[in-house]
């Protein structure tokens, strides 16, 4: 797109395009038609360490802000502590403060107006006695059969469910409500959700809101990106060689466009991105130090992505759109080996600025030192081979994660006690108060 | 019990006397062999209108009261909105405050040292952050079918069960560590309850309380005390033509004492209420317009229970224990006419007191008018014949009633809007602080 968009048909357009499914479209027209301003949410609990799947909601997320939506992300603490009690309370104000860091980079670094953006900790809310009494209420009118078939896709369906487990989706339901949006947007696994929201709010007195659903996209290793597999995950921090490891790794079958993750990412997060940043350079806007376009040097007029194959392969590919490549790689056109090899720089390309953001901003740093703290020495350590250690926490969003109760199963004994349910009661209070809009 | 215990053995025999079943005693014993004020507390829901029901534990309690125990009545407000949203949010406010009356009055006629006492408002801390995040916490520790199972005897099991079902187990736990007790008090129907309590308490770092087990009181037309049938609940404020109606409907077969709502009655209120007031009036204490024992004039020494049988008949009885009426009603000695006519008489004597307070206090009278408003006039009444009208609304108290849900099922559609969530909050925060400790 070369132009933001005006009219309320071409915002509408931009706000649901490459989406999977929008329930409720009206409901967002006739507030672009009657001048309003259109609020959104997207929450993610912070439970683990966000990858670089989140790629995917946020630039759908850009379309929203370039549309001139206002966009709640919610940092879903209090989920968080609900989802995995083996996750220290305290870790989890520090991992609220890492998300909003590497989220705010995201979006600066990919060059979308972050006016109309602002965090949200749900702790600052959701521990309220207004929403505490709402939830109450919902309990009263929600059967436990509905409340398990909302959370079904969601919510990992094991032999002995939590309770927790049924609340997620009456709390974000009242989420909706709290943050006085017009819609919530999430990967489509969040239907059943929002379609119980859609029903229960009105319930309460309150109205029902739209929903708008990203299509999923599979993990680098096949399946959904937030799989236990850390091959399958890439940090936001991870080094080029780190990046090189884990694409190299992935599966990504010669003519196989069906199961492809690397071909996935590239249409969801790749192609979006460098549009955009190619906008932002033909607009004549001073270079923000932010993303380049993944596009190599002679490339033709029009080119969004490029794969810089080498000379004796056939020298290097450039494309317009993404169903391009997908053609190509379908008819075998494209060697996965060159495939990975465009994908890998374009990610590198990506993460560039949010490093050096990182290396320049010490709270950057700080927070997530404090978020990541290494492993406890275990008696012997056998190698110190890496520089940075990743544990192998789950990270999760609302939108993706269907694995959310997995570990708070077997976190019963390692709970906290009664001094640090006060300390976390503290913790989200010092994070609301320094919660910064951004 | 002519005398207030001393020992310890003394006190906890007084404790736990004539209950169905005890777990923890030690928990007690070791308190009060230290020296240490043992501290308990007994929760109802505000949802109906308490009734002559609650003599049984009330009777209890003051047993705990003269054992020197700290004791706090629950106004579980919270629980009655969960229960039954057909119940207006506003009302609940006012029946939180007609129940403190009520029950104020109750033991102030009955005469046991209220010193000990205080009633605590659920509100007042169960929409906190810290109980909201430890009700969490708890969600994440406790599986669907463990909360079923623990609700069982006390949530009414229907087709399609609340959600608010599976949180009164929980919330019922975590008001132990929230009220500060050593043990709580209930009917054996929360047997269940509390031995989830038992094991959920540790797992959030928090002490296992004792719990003590009063048996269940058929109602005065058999079954639960607290059943629909407005015959088988007397009220606090019926008058005696009143009472005189509901006895003479009360199921009282001829020799059958298993099945007797009524000897249960004498059982665990008049006979005890009596030999408290005689042991009052034994101390010389000046007469304090409470209740007088149930014992007619002329009684032989040690009497505690008079039936004022007539001259043709056989003339008066006189008990010292309540088995030996009960062998006699067995054995077809008393008649079920001469029982009922006794019990009556107890029963007017027993609320006349009462009746006194609620016609000298017009706070009193003023939270019955407003707690219990008659109901709008239907288009047109048929017959105005009574005087006060009583609602058939359900009357419950946690301890004993098994029906709940049942009626927030239908409520649906009736629930309060937004607006009246804000109200209920202001309203509950304005009961907190005008909450007397009695």
């Amino acid at each position: 797109m070369s132009h933001l968009p005006e009219t309320p048909e071409e915002k509408l357009a931009l706000i649901t395009r490459n989406l999977q499914e929008v329930i409720g479209a009206d409901l967002i027209r006739k507030k672009l038609e009657g001048g309003e301003v259109v609020k959104c949410y997207w929450g993610s609990a912070t439970t683990g360490r966000p990858h670089i799947g989140y790629f995917v909601p946020l630039t759908k997320i850009a379309d929203f802000l370039n549309a001139g939506v206002e966009v709640t992300i919610l940092l879903a603490d209090v989920h968080a502590i609900l989802d995995n009690l083996k996750a220290p309370v305290e870790l989890v104000a520090h991992r609220v403060d890492y998300y909003r860091h590497v989220l705010t980079g995201v979006f600066r670094t990919i060059g979308v107006p972050v006016e109309r953006l602002r965090f949200v900790v749900g702790s600052s809310y959701q521990l309220t006695a207004k929403y505490t009494m709402d939830n109450f209420r919902l309990c009263a009118n929600v059967t436990e059969h509905d409340a398990k078939r909302a959370g079904a896709e969601v919510v990992k369906q094991v032999e002995s469910p939590l309770l927790a487990g049924l609340l997620y989706p009456g709390m974000q339901a009242l989420d909706e409500e709290y943050l006085g949006v017009d819609f919530q947007f999430g990967g489509v696994d969040q239907r059943k959700i929002f379609v119980f929201a859609e029903e229960v709010l009105p319930k309460l007195g309150y109205a029902k809101r739209a929903h708008l659903m990203n299509r999923m996209v599979p993990g680098l290793a096949g399946g959904k990106m937030s799989s236990s597999d850390p091959n399958s995950k890439i940090d936001f921090l991870d080094s080029p060689a780190d990046v090189k490891k884990k694409i190299k790794a992935a599966f990504c079958e010669e003519g196989n466009v069906a199961d492809n993750g690397i071909l996935a990412f590239a249409n969801a997060v790749l192609f979006p991105i460098s549009r955009l940043r190619l906008a932002i350079a033909a607009s004549g806007a001073p270079d923000d130090g932010g993303v380049k376009p993944f596009v190599t040097e002679g490339a033709p007029e029009g080119t969004v992505f490029s794969i810089g194959r080498k000379a004796e392969w056939g020298g290097p590919l450039h494309y317009k759109t993404y169903e391009e490549l997908e053609q190509d790689f379908a008819e075998k056109k494209v060697h996965p080996g060159d495939l990975k090899a465009g994908v890998q720089e374009a990610i590198i390309n990506l993460l560039a600025p949010l490093h050096r953001l990182f290396a320049e901003d010490s709270a950057f740093r700080e927070a997530e030192a404090k978020a990541y703290p290494p492993p406890e020495p275990v008696k012997k350590a056998k190698k110190e081979k890496k520089q940075r250690v990743i544990p192998p926490a789950k990270t999760g969003t609302l939108a993706t994660d269907a694995e959310r109760t997995a570990e708070g199963q077997n976190g019963i004994n390692d709970t906290p006690g009664q001094g640090e349910t006060e300390e976390i009661v503290k913790k989200v209070e010092q994070v609301r108060l320094t919660n910064p809009t951004a």
